[in-house]
């Protein structure tokens, strides 16, 4: 049951949605890439929660991270679901309140939860894409969100904004779209990645493509996933997502009785258990194609290296800002913040800047909500 | 060309050196493991710097990291070589001056340099020990250092002294063996494992253990090595090693030529070609079976769980502590030193603690020599 504008508002919460998909048209020449490649056709899954104003002028969009999806808050509807991952950031009365405004949040072009990616069928064979999908950058994925726009006829944002992989969105946005947000809200993210984040990606991709069930990307019309590839990657991303303190306090050295023995090596810590799961869960909804090109086009996002320098890059932006810092995050530092937040104040940009004392980590954007509502509320 | 004391003293360095073999004589029973298990024969790989004092207490036992070995200092003798693993820090008018000590260096039980580890021929079979390879604990490491130090006559240490994993053995020995030594010096170390570390190894070991190539243990008579696995971890391990800040200075977002292309979701970044080095450098010296036993027995260590708590464990030492941390270590941060120095201190023990500025990361106990140098002469 949901409202022409597939949201269902029950009480407090935004009570069932629907994610949509939508084949975007394109010119006769396909969607041309930025490294060069060509798509023929895009489709793009999307929701949409809270209604346009009357001037249609207070829509939200919403970057989401590495391996997010459209599916950012409300139900499916499904038996024993959990909600979408930002549920607890937006709907009414909440930190990005849809009795004002109307959010938009699309899965990113290279995903695998319903936007065109490499497992999507390539329309010249008839076969999924797999190896032959084409290099995608934070650009193209911008290009996509904006094409979707058009679609839905919004043309001026009230804000885009994004934490983490869906922050960098955001600044490229502002930097090559500066007239179609009021304000541009970047969280736990960074204009470059440290050169440490670009080690653990580096080793992560390396796990997948060393993975012989990986098979050079085409994998989809065969048994074999490149599961474990992917799981490891996704191991020594959870590590980084969580600050140390935090897996001390929640793991620590606990051990915890095995329903089987241990294979040799393996260990009954806590620790382990919770990795192992958290692997066992990402191969089951993501797709390791996906992980490789979404990472790449993170790892290429440079502002500083294509525009000469971050002030340069962000001299061309003309909305207001907020850059949010989570105090113990170390995978996208608070100096990255405070180095995006310098730039906007030497060039002379309205910009607020927030450091968030959150114990959690990177993840602390999508599980310690209550003060970062505030602070975007407040903006 | 040696001295009887297989070392060659050339103006101020060690000159050529020699590893030692020696099949060290066992009871009947065997060398009964703490884990339950037993070994029939024991070899031990070891070198000895400086000479004996008339009194025979000068002796330095030098226990080495997780993947070091023997050879300390000075060199080989070979054609391009590099010096031992602590040269800088170990000779003539050093840091540990030979001129008035005497350093002994032996691999570890469980190692691939010298010592029996699962690589060794099993006397029962006649084969490499592979998958039947005893698991191993950091006390067994230190009863087979004891059992050298036996064999060489040396009963009494001027001092014991590691970094990292060597200083964990320097803190089992201090608490089982306080006798033995006059001084207990343990640098960028602690009492276990932070969780954080422990999963790194967590996923560093699944990472040989899921490598096809591993075949359970028993590759040593097949055509295949788990080197993938093995380079993977150790570049974790390589990432875990520096310092975020040491990275981004000394690689940064720079980019190189290639001199073939990179793979697919390969990258030209300096980082990339960084830890794809130490990875191929590694699998060429280092055993995988080697590398899941002795990070098994540094997960397991645990002074605080195995003697009630920390106090209670450093209550039995007898001799004076010195420990060093290292400023920008985050995989054994300052604080865990700190913890020892404060239940050293809750226990009324002479302790001097020596927090170093050094912006390497753990690696500094390698690489920064100069005020660690002088920390260890002063003390």
């Amino acid at each position: 049951m949901t409202t022409g504008r597939n949201t269902e508002q029950t009480g407090n919460a935004l009570g069932v949605v629907k994610t949509q998909e939508v084949q975007l048209s394109l010119p006769d020449t396909g969607l041309q890439l930025e490294k060069g490649g060509t798509l023929r056709e895009l489709t793009v899954a999307y929701e949409v929660y809270g209604k346009p104003s009357p001037g249609n002028d207070n829509s939200v969009f919403l970057c989401h991270a590495l391996t997010g999806d459209a599916h950012a808050a409300g139900l499916h509807g499904m038996e024993g679901e959990k909600p979408g991952w930002w549920d607890e950031m937006i709907g009414p009365g909440k930190g990005i309140d849809t009795n004002h405004y109307q959010v938009i949040c699309a899965n990113i072009l290279g995903g695998c939860r319903g936007t065109t990616g490499p497992g999507s069928i390539n329309p010249d064979s008839g076969h999924p894409y797999g190896a032959t999908f084409p290099t995608i950058t934070v650009s193209d994925i911008i290009g996509v969100h904006r094409r979707l726009l058009d679609h839905l006829g919004v043309t001026r944002l009230a804000a885009v904004m994004g934490g983490s992989f869906g922050g960098m969105q955001v600044l490229e946005w502002a930097v090559r779209h500066p007239e179609q947000a009021a304000r541009y809200i970047c969280i736990a993210s960074a204009a470059q990645l440290s050169t440490q984040a670009l080690a653990f990606d580096v080793v992560g991709r390396k796990a997948i493509t060393s993975d012989p069930d990986w098979q050079q990307g085409d994998y989809y019309e065969t048994e074999r996933r490149p599961i474990r590839g992917l799981a490891h990657a996704r191991k020594i991303g959870h590590i980084t997502y969580l600050s140390p303190e935090i897996m001390d306090r929640r793991f620590g050295r606990e051990r915890r009785e095995l329903e089987t023995p241990a294979e040799r090596f393996g260990t009954n810590f806590q620790i382990e258990s919770y990795l192992d799961h958290q692997g066992r869960k990402f191969v089951d909804r993501f797709d390791a194609n996906s992980y490789l090109h979404i990472t790449g086009a993170m790892d290429d996002f440079d502002l500083a290296e294509r525009h000469g320098s971050l002030e340069e890059a962000l001299s061309k932006t003309e909305g207001k800002f907020l850059i949010v810092a989570l105090s113990s995050d170390w995978l996208f530092p608070p100096e990255q913040s405070i180095e995006i937040a310098r730039a906007l104040v030497q060039t002379g940009k309205p910009i607020s800047y927030c450091l968030l004392q959150a114990p959690h980590g990177h993840d602390a954007f999508l599980v310690e909500i209550e003060h970062l509502s505030e602070a975007i509320r407040a903006f």
